[in-house]
């Protein structure tokens, strides 16, 4: 197998050997530039989120659980409770720039327990756990992936066609990504995969991030609108599907980005199978279906001028810009998790999993 | 019912009052501005059609009929050898402006056949009777249209949702379009339909033509990027899809837009008719089915970078960009015709048609 270049071999964020920075590629600036950027200082981390420098619910968790050390390790005193009070401010910052982001606030209180849990240790002491914590926090988002990506991988064969949407990948967590982790996997192992990258609409992840990182591993891929997908599926060019997620209702219905449910209608029809690739954590199931997922309604701005050279709309004209959509439980083929593939029926599959 | 504005107080492409010059709206410059241009030189219809001020092949074969007639009667002659041998030097040189578009050589054949078929009438005569084939072929295309519309408007009722996809409009034709035919004359009668313009990627049809001119008639239209189809019909918004065709092959199988045949399975998922709007002209016994339509593949660019402030896709990475698709006849509900609304098996329903 050959040796390629792959985006790989820098983690979508991590600590610098000194462990006096969070590094992360700015994704503002893909795919025209790829730039390695340095923060250090509160209003650093914060921007970064805040501005989408590092997105993706996983690699956000990363970056605020590596940001949150840091700045704790700069906070020069011995003294417990000082300590305490100055990490709880800038959690409660952290934590205020991006207000949705499950894993930001779920990655900040996880430090915060190391902190409260060890108040008895001095405060180097506690500052080395904390560093360990957010060390973890990063393997288990690498652990995950990888997983995902090793059982995505017994679903296809080597030279098969894979369309994806949007991006679940390495720029969303750590490393492999979810949708992306059997693809990466499958370039290590020479499977030689021809993947479809739907560009999108209306952000263009697709074409701007998917397309990008799948390209710089040397990963041969096509980028298409999203109004292409029904064309290469009758050319007999897509195996299967692999998409990411954001929420999966206790019965199997998949809320993911906007586009996904259609990619799942067409590949039922075109009988090629369909997979989410989700992490155990986006299983909720306090949720019954995929109705009393809340989709949120993004400005009008995105679809009719946020990319373009001028608008490209009639100005007035109504537009309806839904970030989400649900697809429903029978449309998917299997569900990728770090603990195998589920089958439906859903309800039953996620009941056996473990700590459920 | 109000009385409203509507961009159909203007026509597509018409011959000003003075028979002086042939009046288009600059689609280049829509929608974010609307202005009539009048062409009166060879060399100013040449490019209005090469530059794709008017576009769409009924439009642009209207636009080629008058301009040969003004260039006709710029011709300063009375003897007929030499008023035939201008006649085709102008002929062949509109001809070239777009060499694909069926309509621009079948319009400019059938006003030569005006001049041949008359020889032996005096120039003055052959030149009324060009200015009374082009006005027939005007004619033609917006009674086509308005029964198409006519026929359209009983396949659903007051207040329904209807989803279109490119531009089959008005601005494609002379007057009322044929997807749009059906909302135009609702409009007229006050139907009060809730349509949802799918924007059309790469081109952006629907975004800039479409939306356009459905909220210039007053029409209550919604843009959506095309893969929010899928939500808007899930959420019960809509009753019909109604889309225009490129061709039609003799089982029924349907060219259009890329797409529309997406649009056609998502319909066919949630149970929704799905009709194809088609002047009789466009259906192709001579092409068994939708296999053997060669589809136009076109530059990268497109879905690149062609509207966008910077390049929004990787340097180098590949782009599949196919003009048009093919939607299969089984997921067709009825095409509509000026001489009706035809319906499966279509092989016999084409038969049936008047001079078949």
């Amino acid at each position: 197998m050959e040796k390629e270049k792959t985006i790989m071999d820098q983690d979508t964020v991590s600590l610098d050997d000194e462990g006096n920075a969070v590094v992360i590629i700015d994704q503002t600036l893909l795919p025209g530039r790829t730039e390695l950027i340095r923060l250090k200082t509160a209003e650093e981390i914060w921007d970064a989120i805040y501005l989408l420098k590092v997105r993706g619910a996983p690699a956000i968790g990363v970056t605020a659980a590596f940001g949150i050390y840091l700045l704790a390790k700069s906070c020069k005193t011995e003294n417990y409770d000082i300590f305490l009070a100055e990490f709880r401010k800038n959690k409660e910052y952290l934590d205020s720039s991006r207000p949705t982001a499950v894993n930001l606030s779920w990655a900040l209180k996880r430090m915060e327990r190391v902190v409260t849990d060890h108040a008895s240790l001095p405060v180097p002491q506690i500052l080395s756990l904390l560093k360990k914590e957010a060390e973890e926090i990063r393997d288990e988002d690498i652990r995950v992936c990888r997983r995902i990506g090793e059982y995505g991988l017994t679903l296809v064969k080597k030279g098969d066609g894979i369309l994806t949407h949007c991006n679940a990948g390495q720029l969303a967590t750590v490393r492999y990504g979810t949708a992306t982790a059997p693809i990466y996997l499958g370039q290590e192992k020479g499977y030689g995969f021809h993947v479809f990258a739907d560009e999108t609409r209306p952000l263009l992840q697709g074409a701007r991030l998917t397309a990008f990182e799948l390209a710089s591993a040397g990963v041969d891929v096509t980028l298409i609108c999203d109004n292409m997908a029904s064309t290469v599926m009758k050319n007999g060019w897509v195996n299967a599907v692999f998409v990411g997620c954001d929420r999966v209702a206790a019965n199997g219905d998949t809320a993911n980005k906007i586009g996904t449910s259609g990619v799942a209608i067409l590949a039922a029809h075109y009988g090629i199978p369909f997979y989410v690739c989700a992490p155990t954590s986006t299983i909720d199931l306090a949720t019954p279906t995929g109705a009393d997922i809340r989709i949120e309604e993004r400005k009008p701005e995105e679809v009719s001028e946020m990319w373009y050279r001028e608008r490209m709309a009639p100005d007035g004209v109504k537009i309806f810009n839904p970030a989400f959509d649900v697809t429903d439980h029978s449309l998917i083929t299997g569900i990728v998790t770090e603990y195998g593939v589920l089958r439906p029926p859903y309800e039953e599959a996620f009941r056996s999993l473990p700590g459920r």
